[in-house]
């Protein structure tokens, strides 16, 4: 294909995402009482070979034809590099303002529990063929398998805390703290596998000496030359109620710079993005830059992501039954490792069975964290399309959920008791 | 090249492009009080192979290598599009109330002198080999050389009257309206270029009839259909102080179709966007639009045309006396045919000569809407690289010359008596 049809062709697939990815959140959030990003990752899903491809493969292959994926990869790598850089934005040191104790319990549980489950799963994954790459290591699939089913959709579970004005409570404290805590270090033990897989002595060694090394620059060189930038940003919103163009400009300029490194040494863009994101000045600059970034990250580039990742995604393909005992047990395994780990830990920690539920409940979530990690995984080709897409599932399901079972642990409850905002805030615009 | 090695490439571009557009634009701002758009042309110059690739051919070839062209091409047809969009909300029915005899006047002189101009020099241009494809036909030559000359940069021309506090002076209505039935006109003409050129006449009838159709669909039905949203977004501002994403989702949704639609019958994506944005419900939908899709658009997406135009501008091609000449005989003729045709309309209708001449300058510029059609033209494969190369030129220069001139035959008198703001507005924050 041509650019110029490339072109027209993206018009059409970006038409066709955005009305999908809508109607599907619409029909989620209204007779589901789901999140929009629910409705999105349902929405790829659908686009790909599972609903779509399935029912009219001809016209599947008209819309989305192999020529156009790379524009979707890197509209896709775009889009999560940027939402990333969000979350980084969103990190703040409040919230690891919780009872230390409990938060480390928490924490600790809601990380060694898969971790456990994992050890104990990765061997007999490894012994099915196709399920990992034949490089992989018993090592690296444990590694993997943990990180995936400890991370935590962070930025939905700060955001329905938020939204529902718990961030004092001590559920919310606890949540924010412990999801903080594991979804670092869930990233840092992928960037670790992917440092590791598949590439030679001399390529792990740049990217694990590279990642330090950038890290370290980000973290403690970095703050001081930006300290300039955020008294910029707090000038030009007293004077102009907005940052100029130019200061976004170079802000993304630095993205794109974070962005390229880690990409460029064997780790990931999102891991470049959200550290970039973390140490970005707070006060104005941090909330200009949601203002005007979130809306074209969120509701324009998130979809293209989602729609890459459906198009992965072959639902058939866990047609035997060991595949769907391999789905029924990686599926319940996360649920009990994560929800079961995080309520036991709290509990242990003096907290009332009702919070400790409700705790259980957010950490549970993997949302769009989770399809990041598998995703990535599939690309660096360390997992096949097969437990791709169990692990799709699984994101699903337990995103899915979240908002029922926290109402019904902790939301009714407390609402009855008038701790809580309405439930429309949670059903409205939550859209990650 | 694979997807993730052109995903890394695609962040390393960015951050060249990104940090080239506004060190150039910094440079044009502080030193000789340009506007950033002028800078950002000539950044996406420098960084084709008229300077960064003489300088460095290897580094420039594996920075913006062949493979990574399709991708520059989407991002850029997606940036004008979006941009265009933009302008289309801009346009506001109290650009049409000046003084209609005057406004009739300059924007007759302004589409008719280029045209002369352009029956004269298209026979001359159509006998030189390469300038136009051999398929092209005088009458069509004809009309493309008198829309790239009577264009009209209306976006920079709106924002100098409006930062200026011009808006309600005789200077700046009979300005903007000019330009506007100017800027309309050449897309029009510019339409039916690209419907005639190199296609079967029952590719012409598509193109011609669809754009008929899309048309009176967009002007004549669609503002029935959008008047909800109109008010859906009124509601959203004033409960939320923002549009909700599922609002934004579906205005980027048609946005698609319609740049799809145009782009599919054989016009360009620009004419979708752009008609589809004058008609958007007036009020808090164009404010909110434009608030949250602008800064992504000039800032981020912009960058990606100026980079492709300048990648496709080889300014090596104007080497001899024959081509010097044309070059010579464009651009002067194109600032006679429309600085001195609007002053003189306008100094025939009654104005002073202070304000002929300011309105001349104003008309004069190009900008960006002059590089938008000559890419349409090379894209088409309508006109070869060295007019285009030759109408860059023109479009710099023309935009360069806007803000002295204006300076030195409106702005320092005017300034004196006390009738404008501060020059500090021009050389601020115009980024288009």
């Amino acid at each position: 294909m041509s650019a110029s049809q490339l072109s027209v062709l993206f018009f059409l697939q970006m038409a066709i995402i955005l009305a999908t990815c809508r109607l599907v959140g619409w029909v989620g959030r209204k007779y589901l009482g789901q999140p929009q990003v629910v409705g999105e990752m349902i929405a790829g899903v659908i686009l790909g070979p599972s609903l779509f491809g399935l029912l009219a493969p001809e016209i599947q292959q008209m819309v989305f034809p192999q020529e156009s994926r790379t524009l979707l990869y890197v509209g896709a790598q775009f889009g999560v590099g940027l939402y990333m850089f969000l979350v980084g934005l969103g990190f703040q040191g409040s919230h690891f303002k919780a009872n230390a104790t409990s938060a480390a319990a928490v924490s600790i549980a809601g990380m060694s529990a898969p971790f456990v489950f994992a050890i104990l799963v990765a061997p007999w994954l490894l012994s099915v063929p196709g399920l990992f790459s034949p490089d992989a290591t018993l090592y690296q699939a444990t590694l993997f398998m943990g990180a995936a089913i400890a991370i935590t959709a962070f930025p939905m579970l700060a955001r329905i805390i938020h939204e529902r004005g718990l961030s004092q409570s001590p559920l919310g404290t606890l949540s924010l703290s412990a999801g903080a805590i594991d979804d670092a270090t869930a990233w840092c033990l992928l960037a670790v596998v992917l440092a590791s897989f598949g590439m030679g002595s001399g390529l792990a060694i740049t990217a694990i000496g590279g990642g330090v090394l950038f890290a370290g620059v980000v973290i403690f060189v970095l703050p001081r030359l930006l300290a300039p930038l955020g008294r910029m940003a707090e000038q030009q919103v007293r004077d102009h109620q907005a940052i100029s163009p130019t200061l976004l400009s170079i802000v993304l300029m630095l993205f794109m710079l974070a962005t390229f490194t880690t990409d460029a040494i064997g780790l990931h863009a999102v891991f470049g993005g959200f550290l970039l994101g973390t140490v970005m000045p707070r006060g104005a600059l941090v909330k200009e830059l949601r203002r005007q970034l979130e809306p074209v990250a969120v509701v324009l580039l998130l979809p293209i992501f989602f729609t890459y990742s459906g198009l992965n995604t072959q639902l058939s393909v866990v047609n035997n039954m060991e595949m769907l005992l391999i789905a029924a047990v990686v599926l319940s395994g996360s649920v009990l490792a994560k929800f079961g780990a995080c309520w036991a830990a709290a509990r242990v920690c003096g907290q009332d069975n009702r919070t400790a539920l409700g705790v259980g409940a957010l950490m549970n979530a993997r949302g769009l964290m989770e399809l990041i990690i598998i995703n990535i995984g599939l690309q660096a080709g360390f997992i096949g399309p097969a437990l791709f897409s169990i692990l799709v599932v699984m994101a699903i399901v337990t995103t899915l959920m979240t908002s029922p079972l926290f109402e019904a642990v902790y939301g009714r409850r407390a609402r009855a008791e008038g701790e809580l905002g309405s439930l429309e805030a949670l059903k409205g615009q939550i859209s990650s």
